[in-house]
């Protein structure tokens, strides 16, 4: 919102996946299944799940997000005396994953933006893991390129992750703007030097020790509004 | 346990101090007052605060740990739509932070180690707050000294910090044995080339993903029990 009018539009727009651009709330009931139906531990799950992706990336050891998801579901139930196996948990989080639908303001959105910018993806998820994302959820067209996280084997929000993705893109920091549902996303882009628009999804709230981003909207269909106007 | 007789004795034995050597159940009234009273919550705060410390790391803007606790609490309280002040987020922190109890475990296997072994701890929290921590819980003379990630600015466990730890401490990383109650402790100090034990406090598993610790003990006085035997 604030800084809209100061900034230089965008050469290309960088969407996160995962939240930003597909609905989690689906998989809610199977991994509250695997959880004995304690849909409190869902966020716990994520959380533990993102807080692994950068343990695997500062003790340079690096997992597939996937795997990832599966360990930290593991450790919930175990933390919680819920009896869970690897296949049970495996099952509870990769076919849900796979097969997440768009947010209602997700596609509306695209169309829009896709007239007058380059649109990319990048993701912590592995390569396999959005194309088959997008396929189902219908929004590969949208897209001239995915990234993941997977060619450089170092989590969202390492800096390293960002200056990679601005390498492959031949894009200086401040010509690409980052869009994101979570907090820690954009904290890092803009740390990176990129434009950023925080997506301030239910339950999503910024973190507070960031700087802000230039644009914080309630869904795609506002920032492509802001960022389409004439 | 299993590699126990491997191993040759270690020149050092580091803790980790928050829930390795005092007890967060003591917090649990504060910070879930500060949320209404959902205990559920706790972890969930817990687990925010630790992904943020790590967002912190990668991203390259350093807060103190206790910043990054209270910054974590509003985004649980925000993310729940529970109201909640920036002071009332540091009353319910720190204050309780800061006087935590020792686990009953710990102050008799200390005793017991110091008299074979140099003893040094290393913690996320800042140098003055582990200070006041073990002043008030009475550890302070059991150990030669007390190193911070605040001095190094980055947060454990990134390899960077048992590197800069074992500059310190003038030893080989094989030499040196990393005492933890969390998996993600241990792993990185596994990946440093540290010997590791995991104390297997109650809600605390061990990463999946991770190399096996030397050691897994329930509590220190079974680790005493093994490192002092003759």
């Amino acid at each position: 919102m604030a800084a809209s009018q100061i900034q230089a539009k965008p050469k290309v727009i960088v969407f996160d996946v995962n939240e930003t651009l597909l609905d989690l709330e689906q998989m809610q009931s199977s991994v509250a299944n695997a959880l004995d139906g304690n849909t409190q531990l869902l966020p716990l799950w994520f959380s533990t799940m993102l807080h692994h992706s950068l343990v695997s990336t500062v003790s340079n050891d690096y997992h597939d997000f996937a795997d990832i998801g599966v360990a930290a579901l593991m450790m919930v139930a175990s933390n919680n005396q819920i009896s869970l196996t690897k296949e049970q948990a495996k099952q509870a989080i990769v076919p849900p994953l796979l097969s997440l639908p768009a947010h209602s303001d997700v596609k509306p959105a695209l169309a829009q933006l896709k007239q007058d910018y380059k649109l990319v993806s990048f993701t912590n998820s592995s390569n396999n893991g959005v194309k088959a994302q997008f396929q189902h959820a219908g929004l590969t067209d949208y897209f001239t390129h995915r990234y993941s996280v997977e060619d450089i084997k170092v989590y969202k929000p390492d800096l390293r992750a960002y200056k990679w993705l601005l390498e492959q893109l031949n894009v200086a920091p401040q010509e690409a703007l980052m869009v994101a549902a979570h907090g820690w996303d954009v904290a890092g882009a803009k740390q990176a030097g990129m434009q950023t628009a925080f997506i301030a999804r239910p339950g999503k709230a910024l973190y507070p020790l960031a700087k802000q981003p230039d644009y914080i909207v309630k869904n795609l269909e506002e920032l492509a509004l802001l960022l389409t106007q004439k």
